[in-house]
């Protein structure tokens, strides 16, 4: 019963400061302040340029950048502690998991795509790169949410950080197609990397603990803000990266009335599947999210608003059927056990996004575009491809990433099988209560307790 | 009965559905991106006036509306789930409304004073609009929560975002009033039509659900959640659609200090008002604001900064009496049944905003204003009108607000008083249950199961 | 038993008028909008210095300092519910204490170094330096959470606001130190001061409320929003007030690293002190923030990339053994009753700060700083002073801020100690009941109820 000692005392401080230190030494050697951070370097691009303090991109991704990371951290965090006793440890191990992913974003997203003369040159644009990668490894956490100790997390999260940067590269740099917003490298991947493990993670007994896999009143409360922040900060997160002017501001600005729609959509579908006419919680926290992520590939193009209000509305539909019918059924026959529903939330509307990114870019006219063609879409604009060829290659890297991240989580679910990483047993999982000192909830507990005390004493008065 | 079968099975979906239906085939036929969003038309105004990408609007307004966003989404969902057992339903109804209401608001305030070529544009400054129109119907839910229907909310929100997208036209343009933070046009507006409806909707037996119209230690404290962000945030709120520049940055920092000096009046009679000195939960919750609302008008005047505080300390000293005296009397004596005390937090605060701006209309001199004037009060800069009659165009517009809203409030109470719209009975009043899948707070209930299990077995072993 | 009287009904109101009519008047007499918040003062600069709205200073700060303020309101608020029965006063009494000093340390900090010809000039960096001023007074609140009245807050935060600006001015402007994000003056400062307070007003027979000063599992989870909020926006805090461009850039990016590193330090530090190898909340809600404590010095150097990284994984490691080894030395030896650990967040990390930007400064060279020297060392750039001398006023300035808080909050305590402001007796504190109307838990008690019902039934049916 080895793979049952979940003590952490030396596993996850081993894993922690071994990481952190390769991390640190990696950042000696590769990572240096590019021109925007650097005193020296941009004092003299400025007086050579011309330009004033305010050109700095600090002013003109930062706040994006802090919408961004509010999402990471609060978003994905407080949506996860949603489970009655599992608080603890969704906030706690997002938080640790993202402290390191974006770590190590850094140096992978560097390494695959961003050396300058040998070194890694870092900004806020490589902060947002960082935080985005950070959410797919967020994603693939709530595939086995609940299940696996926070050494197998890390060690997920390094090879999923590592294999982001590699699909990142080959989509964005060799097939050249557009994913501001990540329908694909963030969605889709994060996803299927974490289906992938789940699948190969599988736990026949798992129904030991079903009684913890469910939320209380106040627990579905807390993962609501989660859900809001989600919701609220998607267009934020989708224009993050896209190029300065009209795009950030049409890519924020579509995925805005995607969400709004979708939101509709979902509490009129989640009312309709019970048969009670009952609204279900995990829709809403959940489902209504699904227009951010199908926003991801084409929320940049010309979709027009009406289109994005659709997408987001189909997005909601799809979704919160996933939760309602498909979840069990993956369940059931497929071995796959999707803690927080994550194909229904980030695969299933991924795919749509890509999708909807595929049929938008083939549609993409100079008519519609202007001179802003050359920044939604350069290879277009310099005759180097057409509509119809940047729509395959959209659809082509779609296809890349389901490869490259489902074989991926497989590899890396048999990896962390191996029983040395402190994994909860069967009877345990879900329970704060293995990894973190939990205080009773005494208020009800000291009256259980004054309850029991007048029972034992009954019988001796009686 | 038929007016007490709560089942949402059929109605919720039909609504949601049909409207969003509707909403899709309007935004088809009459949305268009603005110059700002659109990559045809920006980069012709850019190349054609010699712009840069950064002087897009979206980098002037963006952090604005998304603060704004976060006061709508988080600041009154959260605010509202005080209530011990409507958490699910103040977070989730006011997710669901405001999701649709800004899809409408997009639509009314285009139609009204918005067309450009028989088309509605749209950009950054449309989606504050929107947000801010969302506002008031949030606003009128917190006079009618945990009386009213899912159902009844939507169809509330059809007609009150068009009312008033109508009374914001009539204020803002025809009157040519200031109001820039929507003291008026906003709060009397959201909080009048609220009372007319829950005056309609009066329950003479609501005292069945009464041991539910209250909190507990925790909806306290998420309540908090949603006061604190509405009150970090509510600088960002007035100053969100002002003119760019000194105007933004002035309406921020009156507000800013407004609200300091609101809190420590609410702190103050709050205790006073207490038999045993004790400070109550609801005043600050709710009066601590009232001098967010209270500078909605004037804020972008130069109302110096301690004009606004003296303006924050009376809202205050107002906004807390009012909970405590007047809210019974406006129950016992005129049938209003305000949930959330919207008449504290903005009826009556938004009077006062509404006279503060009367009046430092009244003393606008060029002498104080000097070229600002353009911005703030342009027909006195252009000669148009004088300070004496912008007030009484101010004052005209208080009382045109409030006769919209009330007589419109009024005609929709009656409206949803039609027994089809699935209104939960007296008895389910404040409840979840009614309209939400409820998981239960199995911690203590599994230990009174397990107390009750042994006082069943202890006789038979007795 | 005089000093028993808990009653709030005069000592609060009066204080809180007292102070706010005092704050009015001198808001009255020497209060006034600067350059970019004034109508005709902006408009003439304006047009005198050909500038556009688009240059105001409120497009470049304020979304600063609306990160900072969700720190100051919702970071120290939250963060200190983690009491279980303390959760109304953290986040309430933070509010009360913060709306005043904002105010207070407007005009202190005006008095100090900010006069010009006679009157403070207000604008978005003077609200950045008075939330500033402010968070140094919630630290200190920390340091007495639990054991003091809202009327000793107020009283406490009168005399450190000034103290603080006096402190100020003496290492800002006469030692000419750098210290952007406040390692010394708001995190020293606050700590020191705190814990002179706490020092003076020790109670020996604290255990007798001891079973309340603890946290049950959701008060924990409310304090995680305080901490996560913190941990996000500390890179906006450090670059809130520093220099524009590359400065605010770069010290935003070095926080972000500084705190990703401590918290794997802190995880790991965390799970190996415990004997059950089991993370412990105290630890991860407080600790991983120290990273960015130790970065309000140095941030804004030439630190590097690694160098921040190096520092926060210091910063998490000394910090979490505070906690650990430290706390219960300094109250058993020390007689120090630091409820919240704030020397471990504050203190020692930020002694750490102020030496890393004393090493850091002595370092400073032409060759890495270029023309940016002048914006981060201005008296090293014109020749006024050399690196190793700029490094002494920095070591120099962390003794100075040491002292002055020290001594200033022994005196303060000494003056808190006369019982005559409604302080809770030993028995009684952590604890809201004595200030608060508090709701039951009815949940839970009503089921109690029942079962005690039943209880007291079936002896009579028996």
């Amino acid at each position: 019963m080895a793979e049952y000692n979940t003590n952490l005392r030396l596993k996850l401080p081993i894993t922690c400061i071994v990481m952190e230190v390769i991390v640190i030494i990696l950042f000696a050697v590769f990572v240096r302040y590019d021109t925007d951070t650097d005193a020296r370097k941009w004092h003299k691009e400025k007086s050579h340029d011309n330009k004033s303090n305010y050109e700095n991109d600090f002013y003109f991704r930062y706040p994006s950048f802090q919408d961004v990371h509010v999402m990471i951290f609060i978003g994905f965090g407080f949506l996860m502690t949603f489970l009655q006793r599992y608080g603890f440890s969704s906030v706690g191990f997002n938080f640790l998991i993202a402290a390191f992913s974006l770590q190590w974003a850094t140096l992978m997203q560097g390494f695959f795509h961003g050396m300058h003369n040998g070194k890694i040159e870092i900004g806020v644009e490589s902060m947002i790169n960082a935080d985005f990668c950070t959410g797919a490894v967020l994603i693939s956490f709530g595939a086995v949410l609940g299940k696996t100790s926070p050494v197998q997390l890390l060690i997920m999260a390094v090879i999923e950080v590592t294999l982001f940067a590699i699909n990142e590269f080959l989509v964005l740099s060799v097939l050249n197609a557009k994913d501001a917003g990540g329908s694909m490298t963030i969605h889709i991947f994060g996803a299927y990397f974490g289906l992938g493990v789940t699948r190969v993670l599988y736990r026949p007994n798992l129904d030991k603990s079903q009684h913890k896999n469910c939320s209380v009143y106040h627990s579905d409360l807390f993962a609501m803000i989660g859900t809001i922040y989600l919701w609220m900060f998607w267009p934020s997160f989708n224009s993050a990266i896209t190029a300065e002017g009209d795009d950030q501001h049409r890519t924020a600005m579509n995925t805005y009335y995607s969400l709004a729609a979708c939101t509709l959509a979902t509490f009129a579908i989640s009312a309709v599947v019970n048969h009670e006419g009952k609204l279900d919680m995990v829709h809403i926290q959940n489902a209504a999210l699904a227009g951010g992520v199908a926003m991801g590939t084409a929320g940049e193009m010309m979709l027009t608003p009406v289109g994005s209000m659709v997408v987001g509305f189909l997005a909601g539909i799809i979704s919160t059927l996933g939760f309602k019918y498909l979840t069990p059924i993956l369940e059931e026959k497929f071995h796959v056990q999707d803690t927080c529903g994550v194909h229904n939330l980030h695969g299933m509307p991924g795919v749509l996004g890509a999708t909807v990114g595929t049929i938008t870019a083939s549609l993409a006219s100079a008519e519609v575009y202007g001179e802003g063609m050359k920044d939604v879409f350069p290879d277009i604009y310099e005759g180097k491809t057409t509509p119809f060829k940047q729509a395959m290659w959209q659809g082509l890297s779609m296809g890349v990433t389901m490869g490259i991240a489902s074989i991926g989580g497989i590899l890396t679910g048999l990896l962390l099988k191996v029983p040395i990483y402190a994994t909860p047993p069967d009877t345990m999982c879900f329970e704060d209560n293995i990894y973190w000192e939990v205080p009773g909830e005494e208020d009800s507990h000291q009256e259980l307790a004054a309850v029991r005390t007048e029972e034992v004493e009954k019988p001796l008065n009686g």
